[in-house]
């Protein structure tokens, strides 16, 4: 093979208003090649914990132990129920959309007895249905709160209630939701959860920022059976991230992913969460307004909408993998198509950190009406219109 | 807290001798912040595609299942385990140090049944005796190659015939071994192994090249339990790595580090393996040389030394800590202290990638001088003969 070629391959810039990667800013990629420390450098050490309070910031919570896994946000699943799910346990668990399955499958491989509690792709699980379903024995209930493969935003209304009636821990995938959707992390009493770096943080994939309260590490120290992975067992990860005493070597973490993460978390706090959330929330709606104009429609229902993550129906007789290759290739623009049962039938656009702002918008839309040849400028006024109603 | 203080804060170059990270050379780093694109844009499939036939000529393996895991080093203790163990498994497990030992503990937590055979920390375990253990019933025969935590290096001779014989697999741990210790994959017989990339390779921490053969992947599709951890379950990710068919999403791999990693990788290409190999065999022998001067000698016995990690016992007497530490404050220079058994006995060095040179290890010589009040000319002269001397 010719190394010069693999080497110099030309990287295109990308618009990526996909299911994430999300834009990375120029600050954050340039954080991410500062000069490597070491992990055990003082310095480094103070890296770590800077990072852990924006997290704790960003997730609003106390929790001490709140920290990134060296791995990517899919890892956050099997980090969860390696440690806080024993063979056996009762699990409740909500499934409407790929990443509930997913959750599904890791629960299975774990050995836990699975209550799915399901609704068709493109709803949220009544919380009903999974209060009903909580009752006794139940040892967690778990949600996907921004459910990536369908733009649905699950709602956490009485669900810790319910959980701590059967002490059971409530325990939430937050990968596309944290930092672009309103969350509460203690307030909603979400016992542990994990998120991706990828989507609304706007840094590149690589960690998934992790946190659990007292009641989930009651749970891990009460264990007879020691967690199955060394990797991501939690009580020595916090050994490393947050020691009682001495620091104890666990692994060597990804340090310029940490430079990173810090840099993308603290373009956040400069924000301010509900200035973020807000500016979410508009962006989602103007896209939305925006591409109806195409007769392209939501697939969530109203009130069910997850704002970082914009899934429209694509009309029928198009060939939805074709103009999202050309989008791509004529364009610079990615977005993503549907998954599973909703496969050629759904695109999936991000709305997701520095992605969620009128520019990048409008240069979809454009690029939307050149594909589908259409005129953008109702389209192109809708959302300047919604943009400019604020 | 203050955010500004958070994103501004400097971070000192350092130079990097010890257990790893190892110095990151500016064409990598460079590399990790390209633009962040798609984990399915056909630009970034061909980065994948490149950087696993890098990895091939690394590991100097043909083997089809060869790519990054998305985590770090460590990980691929888990992921081996994860896909090639399963409970009640014989296992012949090598352990002469930490990283033997953590192994031990992963068989464990996979509730395998695990024979050890244990040499002491300093020492490789004798061959003949992983062979006599290898008897009949035994699934797996487990070696770590390059011992981090004492900087011997086991020897392989006869492991591969003494599996085969009983239809055991070979695996391996060559996270401080990969491009620094002579290795060759295929014709020592190993059929799966993982390496870290912040060793030899020279690439910050956060990806752990991992390759396994066909008789691994038999025993991987002959499994009837499926493996338990999901994240690391090498089917799904190979379907994402290197499908046979259509492409099937399985997490988002970290983009960035993969640009560095494929960066790293060319420049070991560019290099050549084996000119490599006998400049981390030179190096190893120039620093042992200068610091036995200083009175520290080398831990490992002549012919089981790894050569990317030099570990020298520390003189009676001497706050090793403390030393360490004016190293770090007062010259910049991180090397690494003892672990377990060995923790204020041994100074770790490390001889990896760009630190195998005359330079960052004359620095290092004047400043130990420096430290343990000695003068550095003929520890200097020493390193210089050697060096010269090829």
């Amino acid at each position: 093979m010719d190394h010069a070629a693999a080497t110099t391959s030309a990287l295109p810039e990308r618009l990526l208003l996909g299911s994430g990667p999300s834009p990375v800013p120029p600050r954050v990629l340039e954080a991410l090649s500062r000069p490597t420390v070491g992990h055990l450098d003082p310095v480094f050490v103070e890296v770590m914990d800077e990072t852990c309070a924006l997290l704790r910031e960003t997730f609003l919570t106390r929790n001490r132990a709140t920290f990134p896994l060296s791995a990517t946000g899919g890892s956050g699943m099997d980090a969860l129920v390696n440690n806080f799910v024993a063979p056996g346990d009762r699990v409740v668990l909500a499934v409407c959309g790929l990443f509930g399955e997913r959750l599904s499958d890791a629960l299975a491989r774990a050995g836990a007895d699975v209550v799915r509690v399901e609704a068709e792709w493109g709803r949220a699980v009544p919380v009903e249905a999974l209060i009903e379903a909580t009752s006794a024995g139940t040892r967690a209930l778990i949600v996907v709160h921004g459910e990536t493969s369908t733009g649905v935003c699950q709602p956490l209304d009485g669900l810790a209630d319910a959980a701590r009636e059967r002490d059971a821990l409530l325990l939430a995938d937050c990968v596309t939701s944290l930092s672009g959707q309103p969350l509460e992390l203690d307030a909603a009493g979400i016992d542990a959860a994990f998120s991706g770096t990828q989507k609304c943080l706007n840094c590149p994939p690589g960690l998934a920022p992790f946190t659990a309260g007292e009641r989930a590490l009651a749970r891990l120290e009460a264990r007879t059976e020691v967690p199955r992975s060394w990797y991501f067992d939690l009580s020595l990860l916090l050994g490393f991230w947050m020691p009682e005493d001495k620091r104890a070597y666990h692994h060597t973490v990804p340090i310029n992913m940490i430079y990173a993460l810090r840099e993308a978390l603290a373009l956040v706090a400069e924000e301010g969460l509900e200035t973020r959330w807000e500016r979410h929330r508009r962006a989602h709606e103007a896209l939305r307004s925006a591409l109806a104009v195409f007769g392209l429609e939501r697939l969530a229902a109203n009130g069910e909408q997850l704002n970082p993550l914009l899934a429209v129906r694509v009309p029928e007789g198009v060939d939805e993998a074709a103009l999202r290759g050309r989008l791509l290739n004529e364009h610079g623009i990615e977005i993503a198509g549907g998954l599973g049962p909703l496969a050629g039938d759904v695109w999936r656009i991000g709305v997701m950190g520095v992605g969620a702002a009128f520019e990048p918008q409008a240069r979809l839309v454009e690029a939307l009406a050149a594909v589908l040849g259409r005129d953008p400028a109702d389209a192109l006024a809708a959302l300047e219109a919604d943009w400019g109603a604020a």
